[in-house]
């Protein structure tokens, strides 16, 4: 028994609530300056509005002015953040007396900006904004917020740079349900999970040709899951990742998760079905969903560039959010042998 | 231009039809002693049943008797006939004047019994039922017939062991639509074309656990989508076949489209959903629909034991298969970290 923190009250946050207090442990759920209502509900016992699920019970709920406490005496902080907010909040909680030696369990996917304007995976840039010997342990693996919530059977991967540090998390967190495999590979696991949302998006335009006539695309669709499968080995290999771990639950598991479901697919049926990107996104942003995949999709095709990667498929995605006029056309060309 | 002859008129069959003819080439389509009502159909220019779309124009039919007249002067044949009757059409071609020399594009996917009783790939069986000197080319990818047959957006793996037949194949085939990948890997292609069918199964379980609660379980089938091609690489590689084809379009990409819709996934989604698995299937075989990844799953097991593996994965499918009290509970401990 150990006391985790959860930073970020959104539905990946509230979601490991449940394998967390499963496992006999303290939990405490601390909520962002945007998670006023969401924290309000869960005091109200309603379930969560993203996963449909009532919070675990016993767990302490912290809002955006507590995190002190929320940190104090933390064993374990699993940070839950989108990804265009996990920089400021790590410096918050290193403000806050986030101890040195707290392993950060890292679920947030995507990528950042280094000082100087160029992008980098999400480890190395929270690294620097917090205590030095906080050992970032990425979290992958075909792990949907709402089965996650729900308790149904579900793969993790942890992985970092220190192999007890990453059992300790795994021994925290583990559950019947919740499984967890442990590796060394954190880069290979962060550019897997965060390319996935830009790929799903590519598979999900295909689902949108296939909803909008009412006729499969379901062979581009394959064509195009298994182009994503080797950018990703690509990019992975380059940011130091091996390539076994996009081959496996964090790579081409995490990626078939989030083509079958989530809001990446979503956007990517959307404009399948005809719909322009960015009335895409503005209608999903005011529904209140973040597409991460959408600018994943900018900052990886920009990681590739620094990499001198030349990644067809990540091109074309990138030109079809920027609203090429043949989506299925664009796709073809980069996934069909020529 | 060549003359292409296509044994099996069932969807493969005449879909095959459509880059063949696209392609400019002479198309004959010969229907075995089960296809006479879909020639029927077929002549009087009616759809396929099975693809939904008309034949190709220009194609010449030939029924069964008509067998000697289909491969007169053929420069390519190809075999899309089901595996449980491709080695006795295959005797019946060799009889009927099939000459030495001609290639044989091999659609059908699964296994086979040697004279000893052991159970082998499909392209040895083949090679020893035809004259000398017919080279097997094995097709794979993520080719759905009734999308080869509207022509949309296709990628097919073509392999044999002799490098200038594969790329006369593909150059007699290839259209617009439909692309061809060439290769030398045979026993990989076939293995993973084999098995694709077996896993597409575990997947359809997941599927159809869905769909009986509402609830997904998109973690567990992501998770099995994973230990397939894991447990797919491994077999190829003990059948001579290359890691590398089971991670491209003819493992994975194949595995995804299969996974996507298609009998075996049928199959899956009713056990998923309730169903006994006799009862599944009798109900499908009274349909009209041959499920060849239930023959497959048990000589599939029997290769691997043959092989001295242990493939968890593959025997919980046959597990589910014998009608196993609880699927899921099946699944999740062959494919969950322990």
């Amino acid at each position: 028994m150990v006391t985790v923190t959860i930073l970020g009250a959104g539905a990946m946050g509230s979601a490991l609530a449940t394998p967390a207090a499963a496992a006999g442990n303290r939990v405490r759920l601390w909520g962002t300056w945007l998670d006023d209502d969401l924290l309000a509900g869960l005091r109200a016992g309603r379930p969560h509005p993203r996963t449909g699920a009532p919070l675990a019970p016993g767990v302490g709920l912290h809002d955006a002015g507590g995190l002190a406490a929320a940190l104090d005496g933390a064993d374990l902080v699993a940070v839950a953040i989108s990804s265009d907010g996990v920089l400021e909040v790590a410096r918050r909680a290193a403000a806050a007396g986030l101890e040195p030696g707290t392993p950060l369990l890292l679920c947030t996917k995507g990528f950042g900006r280094r000082p100087d304007g160029t992008v980098d995976l999400l480890p190395p840039l929270i690294a620097a904004a917090v205590p030095a010997g906080c050992p970032v342990v990425a979290v992958g693996g075909p792990c949907k917020a709402n089965e996650v919530a729900a308790g149904r059977p579900t793969a993790a991967v942890f992985a970092g740079a220190d192999r007890a540090v990453v059992a300790g998390c795994a021994d925290a967190l583990t559950t019947p349900a919740y499984r967890v495999e442990c590796g060394l590979d954190l880069p290979g696991v962060e550019a897997a999970a965060a390319t996935k949302n830009v790929y799903a998006i590519a598979v999900g335009v295909c689902h949108g040709l296939t909803e909008a006539g009412g006729e499969p695309w379901h062979d581009l669709a394959a064509a195009t899951f298994t182009q994503a499968v080797a950018e990703m080995r690509r990019l992975a290999a380059a940011l130091g990742g091996r390539e076994e771990t996009v081959l496996g639950l964090a790579g081409l598991g995490d990626l078939e998760v989030t083509s079958l479901s989530g809001r990446n697919r979503v956007l990517g049926a959307r404009v399948g079905r005809g719909q322009p990107p960015d009335q895409a996104l503005a209608a999903m942003a005011a529904a209140g969903q973040t597409v991460e995949g959408a600018p994943a999709a900018r900052l990886a095709l920009e990681l590739a560039a620094q990499h001198e990667l030349d990644l067809p498929l990540l091109a074309a995605v990138n030109r079809v959010l920027d609203g090429a006029s043949d989506p299925a056309a664009e796709l073809a060309a980069a996934v069909l042998p020529s």
